[in-house]
């Protein structure tokens, strides 16, 4: 057995990717496979997918991970989000329509997992508190906090893959006046459950997919009013009655907030959606990823290795087009350089080609040209690898109608159904409008009949 | 100069008693006096009493440290927690109320570190992200994250004072049926504004002071009903109506709480007075001081110095009665052990002592022998300092009378008066009801008069 040790940092979709990775080549007869230790701080896998209806620090006083709500439904289609290597209809047994809500996304990422014996390798409750990195031993040590045994542990590891994210540290902003608003102020975060508003009046603050998914909830469970204020650019979608764009805040005063055109309302609550910080408290300066959030972060070599020391892997710090299939893209990639099947090329190399991506990126312009550069990114990598086919320009070709079905229709664009590049299934159409499906769990979706097929159903029974 | 230097870690009203101690010693003329530096993971003075609307993460991404809500009042009076080098009389310059409210206390607390200058040893925005100790070099080595440079920087430090509170980190439980409950549910940590639950039907869990005190001012501000729910026993005050406590939740059913006597109520908002956790997670576990809330940690020598490296310094981790002076009292003799004014016995002696104290602690039943126990220890500290006399037993008899005050009217003791060790001043009588005093804000209370003095003053003028 190999002597190489591994530690993954998060048991989220990243994480778990790099444990399946190896164990698809454990399953493939390789032999001499590292030793991994996966640390999670939540008490199960899923990380982002695994609702919790806690906020602010969770049961062990550590930040909350989630930033997840209750009645989420995927904001993309899933046929662009399905892995290689076990397709939603392969999990489910049926094909399923194209937006699944979240209990059943989460269901299917614990699947392939379960399926595979993954667990064994994951630490529940184990928050990593430090990394240094010797240059003498060419070593990590990794030291976590175990909150089940209320003690700390201590490791030593080859190689140190960070998988915990970068949606789950808020970035609050400041309005002047916030300190005197009688009413809640909260991040997007924290944001649990559409029904806490019901008959308010909430502004949400941001233009981009939190302030555009929860104010579309909260209208569809029944908030008097939606109003969204943004920095640059309205999001312009063809909003129903009771959602509104209007710009910038200047300030508060009391309940009621101004904003830059002079305008003003009283509010019952406001709802920071204004994005999320990298954030790695675990991390000292040499080691720390520091970015924004974009499709190819400087410092990466192939988006993944930490170029000043490449035994150092970062998972999903990318801006998020694709998702779970990138992941495992990066994680396959990972592998293979961690089992000697990849060779790194030297400093000057890697930098050389961080920078021509980085020319590539920025001659991006559209959302068109940024589906296609993260669908190349991810062929770069799937294609040294034993990763299996998904099609990923097909893929992108989705999202891009997924782009224009927003445009047309921001409240029912989750009707619509796609062609697995899998399975080569067409999903099938949501029986019901999305804004009608009150209930989310994966039991009334997976059973969903429209009401058409129900009036048909009842109808024969009383004729019989 | 000596060469010895500090890391004091917080910059709340234990780090300041630590910094305000050097200074009263440079003061004095006392030479050779260590090198200071004070991180502080906020961006100003004060620690708890530092105000914030933010909730859960802070603008850096950092756990919010304030559990401080508005229209906060001291719950104990203020002459039991007078700074015995600076009295409130000499910082408002007249005698006050015996219970101010927050922006009334912070004054006081910023008045003494601004009137001598020693806001140049804490660098703000600073969280300690890690520490560590070198048995060799008999050095601790601090790592800290400035988030306005956004480097970290480390220091290596002959003492380290670890001054960042407990009550701080929420202790959250959880009940059966939580992640089904449609509205909201919080810690104390996060209430800040009493006003959000204007009219609701509010559920309070846990049998202590924050539920005492979110209780009683969400009564003042209109919360519609107020339900206490105890593990143990009910705080057993005359509560008015709208007040009433019940026994423990056995589980929640959609916005229902069911309580193990049968009882049941539908609620608008949960919030949890569930006390907090001793929480450092910048601490190796041969650091970290692992207790609960009690009067004596075990493990401290002197309730301050830790045991098995007395180099590394807790102050206030004890449950308060005594606070500011108690800090204070640790800060000082903190200081003389650090100059050598005070040796610090051995391990086996300084575990006597400890034993010593701990088997006193043991034979402590009622809340009065609790006073005199946080008493005797504080007069053990001065005892052998300069810290100016306070009169700590006499301190103690008025909590005493506190305690009586409270059993007598939970909703007015405010408006008692006591006589201030320091000055002998006896203070004012609160001219209004505690309950009709809305406006929590310094000057509104500077310039409270009473309505019936008001009434004097109009028809005076009226006169005239």
């Amino acid at each position: 057995m190999s002597n190489t040790k591994i530690a993954i940092l998060g048991a989220g979709p990243s994480g778990l990717a790099q444990l399946r990775a190896f164990e698809a080549a454990r399953l493939a007869g390789v032999k001499n496979l590292p030793e991994i230790i996966c640390y999670e701080k939540q008490n199960e896998i899923g990380g982002m997918w695994n609702y919790t209806w806690r906020t602010g620090l969770d049961r062990n006083g550590e930040p909350v991970h989630g930033s997840m709500y209750r009645y989420l439904w995927s904001n993309g289609p899933k046929e662009c989000l399905e892995f290689a290597d076990y397709s939603f209809e392969e999990h489910f047994g049926k094909p399923i329509p194209s937006y699944p809500p979240r209990e059943v996304l989460k269901d299917y990422i614990m699947g392939r997992i379960d399926k595979q014996d993954i667990r064994k390798y994951i630490r529940f409750e184990c928050p990593v508190r430090w990394v240094t990195f010797d240059d003498d031993t060419q070593k990590f040590t990794v030291t976590v906090m175990n909150h089940k045994t209320g003690e700390q542990e201590t490791g030593e590891f080859d190689y140190v893959v960070v998988a915990t994210g970068h949606f789950s540290t808020p970035n609050m902003p400041y309005f002047k006046g916030l300190e005197e608003f009688p009413n809640r102020v909260m991040h997007a975060h924290d944001f649990r459950d559409a029904l806490e508003f019901e008959g308010d009046d909430i502004l949400l603050v941001g233009g981009s997919y939190s302030a555009e998914d929860i104010g579309t909830q909260c209208y569809k469970y029944g908030t008097k009013s939606v109003t969204i204020s943004y920095r640059s650019q309205p999001l312009g979608y063809d909003w129903p009655e009771g959602i509104r764009e209007v710009p910038l805040i200047s300030h508060f005063e009391g309940d009621v907030a101004h904003f830059i055109d002079g305008t003003s309302q009283a509010f019952d609550a406001v709802i920071m959606c204004t994005g999320y910080l990298f954030h790695f408290p675990f991390l000292p300066d040499e080691l720390r990823l520091q970015t924004h959030n974009c499709l190819y972060p400087e410092n990466l070599y192939k988006g993944v290795f930490w170029q000043p020391n490449p035994k150092l892997i970062y998972l999903g710090m990318q801006d998020q087009y694709f998702t779970f299939n990138m992941f495992d893209a990066q994680a396959w990639y990972a592998r293979d350089v961690i089992l000697g099947e990849i060779e790194l090329p030297d400093l000057a190399t890697r930098e050389a080609d961080e920078k021509k991506w980085l020319a590539e990126y920025e001659k991006v312009q559209t959302v068109d040209q940024e589906i296609d550069f993260q669908a190349l990114y991810i062929r770069d990598l799937t294609n040294v690898t034993d990763y299996p086919e998904f099609a990923v320009e097909k893929q992108g070709e989705i999202f891009k109608q997924w782009q224009k079905d927003k445009k047309v229709d921001i409240m029912g664009f989750r009707e619509k159904s796609y062609r697995s590049t899998l399975t080569n299934t067409l999903a099938p159409e949501l029986p019901q409008p999305w804004l009608e499906i009150l209930d989310d769990t994966l039991d009334h979706f997976l059973n969903l009949t429209s009401i058409k097929e129900k009036k048909q159903k009842k109808q024969k029974k009383t004729a019989s």
